[in-house]
């Protein structure tokens, strides 16, 4: 078993990572034994599967612990569905002493962290990652939030858990597109970060679609060193974690128009592949770079076009996201595999251009 | 022109003291001479008085400058309100460099700030209260949050300020009832901190009435030394923060059962009084001081009895507080002026018979 110190200004906590949930009643315990009540906060589609064996876990030593579901999807991450969280704990009578439990994917993750960040003015929660995406990524690092009006998690707390939870044996039982999904973000990682670890994924694409059990294990391991030290640089996101959003701004646009039709990754993909044109036509990387990628996004089933969408409307979208507010955009590009940096100067020609290569 | 520092676990920030607004100017400059945008957030009341003068001071270096107006009053401390603030924000493009000005009273500062707490993750904000309450009390801390389905302020965080500029002079628009009911929370700090405190009030009764600058001014840089030392100490309430809450238990549950219609400072002038009879039940105190703190009180109009109410209903209403959903009570008791302590275990029939004294 591996483990984790994410060291961030405003908290410690540690990423434990196991293949079954054998350890997660000791786990909690070694927080607190204390806690008064725990409330599981999940999806339909999350509790049809695990929320019958996590609350038997637990109750072992907590006896009083509640299940909140919700609808999936980034449709229900909004206002309306955490006041009904909120109505729920009240409900349950949950107290400062309390334990949120976050169990399930990213949306869940976001979720219920802002309702424990709020409630009572903040009471501890712990995340339960069950997705490839949320454990290589959202659930480390205390972002929490909504939707709001159209604008993405533009509502929302630097929230710390404290405990990340990561049973890689979840991943068996995940849809294998939303696995897909995940692997964006690791790819992203090896990107930004690290070239051996992106050569290494390159090598491995067989067994990481075979989810062959150490390959996953260590894959998952290094992309958490990878946002762990990145978070305990920068939580608030004043410099360094802002390469995190490679593919990201544009992905969100085209995640936003398309309605949320497309999976987070799938976007994210999109995204990673007009930051990599932006850069070559910058001269900062050449053809090369970009073919190596595209094939590896292929190869997870990730997609590297897209269609009835156009290019105008992706940059227009660019301007309704919370980082762009002041009509700046910044761009994380690349100098090589693994050489990221952030630049506001980018033409919009050049960014249409981009994008013009993901569209057919 | 005097300053306090608060020195808080997450955040480092000053208390000034004026007697105009002739430095606000300088000391947002001093905090930030980038701030992208401001946003004021007042009620309809302060509006009238205040925000011209506030928008023509600040437009002097940040031209891009906004105000949010709210009906005044606990009974818009909500969260629809504050998706009505988020809106307005999204609509002048408020951004991450953006700034949060609460301008107002108690509900205006824990409105304000829970809407810079929440908005992007967290923008940053400064308080200028305009009431004796504020003044005192709620500005400082961090503090922030609204109320939820009867649950008073059970929704919030702790978010502290950049700043909080404080003009005394502004109590020279505040309503006679507004200004007494700052003044509970004045006696209060003297009951569980400081003896010389209370005893140098009960001198100045009428200096304080009068509104003396010299009087007036001390007053709330003592009260603030004492609020900002015991944030500086225990920032989330974790321990001895918890003394503030002397004459809130009981005050609230008032203040909830007549919804509203009494200020919060006469609500929590009886709970002092329902605090009162408790310790001296348990021999902590003797009659002579309740005499003495009633008087004080009623020489500032706050109430020392209340009518149309049972003392059964208010027993039940104090199970309907974040602070109990445990089903535990902590009193704030004292066992002299400025000794002040929390205890856990006294009576349902102790409780019942010290709130029938205030029961006419």
């Amino acid at each position: 078993m591996k483990r984790l110190i994410v060291n961030a200004k405003t908290k410690k906590y540690s990423v434990a990572f196991y293949n079954s949930f054998e350890n997660l009643l000791k786990e909690i315990k070694d927080l607190n034994t204390d806690f008064s009540k725990i409330v599981i906060i999940t999806d339909d589609l999350v509790d049809k599967i695990y929320t019958q064996i996590i609350e038997d876990i637990i109750k072992q030593a907590y006896p009083e612990i509640y299940t909140f579901v919700f609808n999936h999807g980034e449709k229900n991450k909004h206002l309306d569905t955490i006041s009904e969280a909120y109505s729920f704990m009240l409900s349950k009578k949950l107290d400062r002493k309390s334990l949120v439990v976050a169990l399930g994917g990213g949306v869940v993750g976001d979720m219920a962290g802002y309702a424990a960040a709020t409630y009572m003015r903040g009471i501890k929660f712990i995340q339960i990652p069950t997705t490839l995406l949320s454990q290589v990524d959202s659930s480390v690092g205390g972002k929490t939030g909504v939707d709001f009006k159209g604008y993405k998690n533009i509502i929302g707390s630097f929230y710390q858990p404290e405990l990340v939870y990561i049973n890689t044996q979840t991943l068996k039982t995940l849809p294998k597109n939303q696995f897909s999904s995940g692997m964006a973000e690791v790819i992203k990682h090896g990107l930004i970060m690290d070239k051996d670890y992106f050569n290494e994924i390159e090598k491995k694409v067989i067994k990481i679609k075979e989810l062959d059990d150490d390959v996953i294990a260590s894959l998952i391991y290094k992309s958490c060193s990878i946002k762990s030290e990145i978070v305990s640089e920068d939580e608030m996101e004043e410099g360094k974690r802002a390469l995190l959003n490679f593919g990201h701004t544009i992905g969100h646009a085209i995640e936003k128009i398309k309605d949320f039709k497309l999976l987070h990754g799938e976007c994210v993909s999109l995204g990673i592949i007009v930051a990599l044109y932006i850069s070559k036509e910058l001269n900062y990387i050449g053809d090369n770079i970009i073919i190596r990628v595209e094939e590896l996004l292929k190869s997870f089933n990730l997609p590297t076009f897209v269609s009835d969408i156009n290019s105008e409307e992706i940059y227009s979208e660019l301007f309704h996201d919370k980082k762009t507010m002041d009509n700046q955009i910044n761009y994380i590009l690349l100098k090589d595999i693994g050489n990221s940096f952030i630049s506001n100067k980018v033409s919009r020609e050049i960014v249409l251009n981009a994008i013009e290569k993901i569209i057919r």
